[in-house]
């Protein structure tokens, strides 16, 4: 089916990868998609145009912020549209033909293989082995039938390369989510039943209680932060950026009249977008 | 030269790891190391008095707070008792035989490989391959000798293992520092000319502008944040804990009763330690 180029979504990784299912989930089964090799290759695809929607990871609950996006939105005119958390739960995938008892070596990205440790220890027959992409891996074990191999990917991994799942959920933490954001030009659909949420960066004075007075916009009006965050300048050593998100719509009346303290009180003020999460 | 095991101080990773280089600047040159496999590894042998120190990442200016530490953190009686800064470089490692022109292969941990995009873009004719660890990777070529092999890695690392640095700083982005926290029950020798920073954990209760009454307790006493992060707790959603550092040490009267201040208006609260950091 020819697509409209212009219409793809894209993220980071292999086919199968988290990013994958986050924009499956944002953007619809339908949507045609790009897959790219960096997190810059996906800002550059959406700002020439390669690509009309963006899905971005933007923290994890176990490993923090990715301020390496947090830098591109910074430098991106493309308003965040949407948002989801995805839990991230690995798997022990092999070839249909491959037993358990058959399985030596599980092929993963390392920051998975250590997300594991407790499957390794209670399995001490198979050995752990770095590849550069979960979803990668097991593109790899389809291509090249390595003898008693594995790999440790999302289920939606199994299911593209036809391989099968032969452990579910081997990871050592169950609390593992990661939050994402769509990118678009494009006005979603509104849900006429679901809360907004608006981020936004900003710096301020490097004085005691500048930030007390920016939680005042906020607490004079009742809004209801879900997210801050300094991030030191490392050029300008203490001095920081602040990441903030807040319940409310940037068309809401008292979000506007904040939104206005804000920039009234900050050196530094960028809206990146109002949106709605997807469940 | 035969060491008392309870002077040691634990680390995550190989020899040669940043880490590592944290682990001297923080505790000296002559201090016995004791390297582990996990950071949950690391706080046992604290905890268990196998170490009576541990040097532990806590942000890095690309990727975030290591949230993971923060969570043993929170079960550990064991304070922190001093920080530092290390720049992150890549360098390019070889056998002291092996010339630059014979590399074909670059081995190291993925985030490492893809910190040094712009290096492989401009050198096709290297191929990254994904390795479990960085200084690991170096001491891979020194016990196995793989032909036109290179590995990216610390200078420590090249030094370690006897090996050679070929390029220097191959690194896409020279912003990239990770932070560091010192833990131990010891009290180090205090720094006469030098700041003292306070690190403390808590949480409030979810309603507008609890974090306005938080942030009071700093602004009403000239008390300046450095750090401020929350974090949304998995178990309970739209409750968050929230990571803070200030300029002050405990002991002082004004922020002694700051905390005193905060403990009586947060739900959760806990006091992680006061340092000086090391330059």
């Amino acid at each position: 089916m020819a697509t409209n180029p212009k219409r793809r979504v894209a993220f980071q990784g292999e086919f199968g990868a988290f990013s994958h299912s986050a924009a499956l989930k944002l953007s619809g089964a339908r949507t045609p998609l790009l897959p790219c090799e960096s997190f810059k290759a996906v800002f550059d695809a959406l700002q020439e145009g390669k690509a009309a929607r963006a899905v971005i990871p933007i923290e994890n609950t176990l490993h923090g912020s990715v301020h390496e996006n947090y830098d591109y939105l910074l430098a991106c005119d493309i308003p965040i549209a949407g948002e989801t958390t995805l839990r991230i739960s690995h798997n022990l995938i092999a070839l249909p033909e491959v037993k358990f008892s058959q399985v030596r070596l599980a092929f993963s990205h390392p920051v998975a293989l250590n997300q594991c440790r407790r499957f390794f220890a209670q399995n001490p027959q198979i050995k752990p082995i770095s590849f550069y992409d979960t979803a990668g891996s097991v593109k790899m074990l389809k291509e090249e039938h390595p003898a008693g191999a594995a790999a440790i990917a999302s289920d939606m991994a199994a299911e593209l390369y036809g391989a099968k799942i032969i452990k579910r959920n081997i990871e050592d933490n169950s609390r593992n989510f990661t939050r994402f954001f769509l990118l678009t030009k494009q006005t979603p659909r509104a849900k006429p039943n679901s809360v907004w949420k608006t981020s936004i960066v900003f710096s301020t004075e490097n004085i005691p209680g500048a930030l007390f007075r920016v939680m005042a916009c906020f607490a004079l009006r009742d809004l209801n932060l879900t997210k801050i965050e300094s991030r030191p300048m490392v050029e300008r050593p203490w001095e920081y950026l602040f990441y903030v998100d807040f319940a409310g719509a940037q068309t809401d009346e008292k979000v506007r009249r904040a939104l206005d303290h804000l920039r009234e009180i900050t050196t530094f003020f960028k809206l990146l977008g109002s949106y709605q999460p997807t469940p």
